[in-house]
C-alpha cells in the first residue's frame, strides 16, 4: 500500500530505541548513517538504557512513548538477541507512523496501541548498507532502512508482506469482586513499579484516600490510593494510576523497588474490602 | 507583556532538564508531545540525571548552563517532587528567554542570572494536553506550554501574574581576612567539589601555586592553588577556580569526592596565613 | 588550504565526544555556546560515557563512528586530562570531515582512518568564546571553533600549521601460522571484548563453526568461532569478527568481560591448531 504524500514528513522524525547504551560508537553509528541518507531527519532517542536483551521493557517503553510522537514518526526498535540469526528483520506500517525492528515480540504493544496495518519482512538489500556486519543490524539494516522510508520508500519496497508479527507475552490481570491481582510489568528508574492492572479494574470500585491491603511479593502492607506521589509523607508507600494508565506501586521520594524487594514479575494482589 | 518578534526564534530552541533518567519513557513523551506542537523546535537535553527529586543540583546546573544559550531559549526543568499536589507550575521570563519548571526553588538561580522579568502561573489549561496525568506534568504541562510558547503564545496567556517565586536556600560563604569558610553545593561526575565560595573571596588574596592549609569536612590538607588540574602530580588533590566561577576542590585524574568523603552540604575551610 | 564550498554544509554536522558524563552542565554549555554561533547546527552527541581521562577508548570509538557521518562533518573529540596546560588544541583536516580536540592522542585512529590532510594549532583566540576557564576548554575554545568552522571559517584562520599529531600508542598483534595473540583494546557496555585482531588475521584461516583453543587472560578455555552471538546458547562463549571489524570476544546475552575477568589490555591468544 503506497504512503500518502501527507505520511511522509518534511523534516522526517525518527527514533532510536536500543539496549546499546550511550557509551559506545553503536548509537552513533547509527545516527551517521542516517544522516548520511536522510540529512533532514530529526532523531529522537527514546531510550538507549533498556536493560541488555529485555524485550518487555522495550516493548512496553515504546507503546508508552510512540503515541506522543506526530503522524509519519518512524521508531526504530534494536533489542535483538538474535542479530544475525534467523530472525525476520520487519516494517510494520500504524494509523500514526511507521515502526521498525527484529520480529521478536518488541514492536507488538506498540503496533496494537498505534493501529497496526501492515507488516513487511525487510529483505531488499538494496536499501541497507553495503557493507554488513552480522552483528550489528541496527546500523546496517535498520538505519538505513529507516532513512530510506524518511525520505518516502513505500514499505512494499522492502520486502514480502507477512501476515502476522511476534506477539509479546505479557501476564494478565486477573479481577474479581473483591481482589485484583496482577504483576509487576515495569520498573521506571525512581524504583516505581509498574503492573499490568488497567486503570479501569478501579475505576469506580476504590475512591482516593482509601486504604487498600495490598500484597507486593511477599510484603503485606495497607496502602493509601492517592492521586500523585506527594499525597503521603516522604518515604510512605501509596498507589496510583500511573501515567501509562496502569496502577503503580511508589513511595513519596523514595524506591518501591527496593522497599518492596520486587524486581520484574513479582505478583502483587489488592483486597478491594476488609 | 507581549514578547517582541525578535525573541521568537524561527527555529526555536527548547532545553529539558529533569531527574527522570533515560531509561525510562518519560523524555521521549515529553519530546514526542513538543514536536506535535512546534515541529520546528531543536530539543537540547540539559541533562537528566539529576539525582532524583534533588532541587538544588537541578536549580544549580541550570543556572550554569542556561546562559550559554541564545537569546529566546526556553528552559524546561522538572524536578518535581510535588507534581499534581498545590503546588504552582510557573513561566518566567527573563532578558535572555523563558524558564518553566514548579516554583519549587529550580527556577531562582537561574532567572537571578538571567535577570528576572516577570512571573506566571500556568493555568490556562487549553495550553495543557487534553489527557491528564496528575502524575507527569512535564508531560502534559509543560512540554505542551513549552512548544506553545515556542510557537508565539504571549506569557499572559498562560495565566495570572505573580508576584515572586520560590527561592532556592543556599549555605551563604562566610569571608574573613584569614580565613574562608563555605559548603558543597555540587559535585560533578568526576567527583569534584564545588563549593559557594566565589572566585572575588580569593581575587588577590592568594596567588596561583601557592599552599593553603585546608579543611574539607573531617580531612585537613595542604592544597595547592592552580589554574587547571594538570599542574600537581595525578592523584594530587588542588583547589582552583572552576568553570562556573566557583572554588572547587579536585584531584588531578582523580576523585576528589571519595578521596575526601565529602557530599552536598559537606563544609570546607580555607586558611589564608600559616 | 580553502575548504571547498561543498564542503561546508547547508545544516552543519558536529559530533560531541567527551567524558564528561551528562549529569553535570558541562555538555549543554558546549552545545548552547555551538547554537549562539552555529543556530542551524545539527548536534550529535557520539558519547559522553567516555570511561574518564580514557584517551584511547574515546580515540577508538571516534575512529568507529567518524565514518557513518555524511562528509564535512565536524567532530570534536575533548577526552582532555591535560586541560589548562601546554599541550595544543588542534584541528585536522581529513578526506571526509573536520577533527577538534587536544593534541593528546585521541584523535590518532580518526585521522587515519578519514584519511589525513593537514593538522592546524588553535591559536586565534579571536574564534575562542570571550570569557575563558582554564579548566574548560570544551566550552570556551572546542565549541566556538567548532560553531565558526562550521560557518565556513577556513582552518587556516585558526593557527599554525603544524607537521604532525601526536600518536596513540595501541599494542600490534602477533600473528604467525599457528597462533594468533593480541589484547584488548575496548571494551562494550554489553560486557564484549574487541581485541587488537583484524580480520584478515583470520580471514581463510578459520572457518565459521571452528572450535578454537583460547586464552582470555588466564582463563583457558575451547571457544566457537561464529558470524553472530545468538549461534551459541544462552550463556555460551564464542568468538567472531565484530562489527568494528576486529575480533571479539562474546559472551551470547551474557557478559565477557565479567565472565573472563578481563579488563583493557588484557592479553588473549588463540591456537590455530590443536
Amino acid at each position: 500500500m503506497e504512503r500518502k504524500a501527507s505520511e511522509i514528513l518534511k523534516r522526517p522524525i525518527i527514533t532510536l530505541l536500543t539496549d546499546f547504551g550511550l557509551r559506545d560508537p553503536y548509537v552513533a553509528c547509527m545516527k551517521g548513517v542516517i544522516l548520511s541518507i536522510c540529512p533532514e531527519a530529526i532523531i529522537v532517542d527514546l531510550s538507549h538504557e533498556v536493560p541488555k536483551f529485555n524485550i518487555a521493557h522495550a516493548g512496553f517503553l515504546l507503546a508508552q512513548a510512540a503515541g506522543f510522537f506526530p503522524e509519519g514518526t518512524i521508531h526504530v526498535a534494536v533489542v535483538d538477541p538474535g542479530v544475525g540469526t534467523e530472525r525476520l528483520a520487519i516494517a510494520v506500517s500504524t494509523r500514526r507512523g511507521v515502526l521498525l525492528g527484529p520480529d521478536n515480540g518488541v514492536l507488538d504493544l506498540a503496533a496494537r496501541n498505534l493501529g497496526l496495518k501492515e507488516i513487511y519482512a525487510l529483505k531488499n538489500a538494496s536499501y541497507f548498507s553495503k557493507r554488513q556486519a552480522p552483528t550489528f543490524a541496527g546500523r546496517d539494516v535498520f538505519a538505513p532502512v529507516a532513512a530510506h522510508i524518511a525520505k518516502g520508500v513505500p514499505l512494499e519496497k522492502l520486502g514480502p508482506r507477512l501476515k502476522g508479527l511476534r506477539e509479546l507475552e505479557l501476564p494478565k490481570a486477573s479481577i474479581t469482586s473483591d481482589r485484583i491481582s496482577g504483576s509487576v510489568i515495569y520498573i521506571d528508574s525512581f524504583g516505581n513499579l509498574i503492573t499490568n492492572i488497567p486503570r479501569k479494574a478501579l475505576d469506580g470500585r476504590i475512591s482516593i484516600g482509601q486504604r487498600i491491603l495490598s500484597r507486593i511479593g511477599s510484603i503485606e502492607e495497607t496502602l493509601t490510593y492517592t492521586r500523585s506521589y506527594g499525597f503521603v509523607k516522604r518515604g510512605e508507600p501509596l498507589i496510583l494510576i500511573g501515567s501509562a494508565g496502569f496502577l503503580e506501586v511508589a513511595i513519596n521520594q523514595g524506591n518501591a523497588s527496593e522497599r518492596f524487594k520486587a524486581s520484574y514479575g513479582t505478583i502483587v494482589e489488592f483486597l478491594l474490602k476488609g
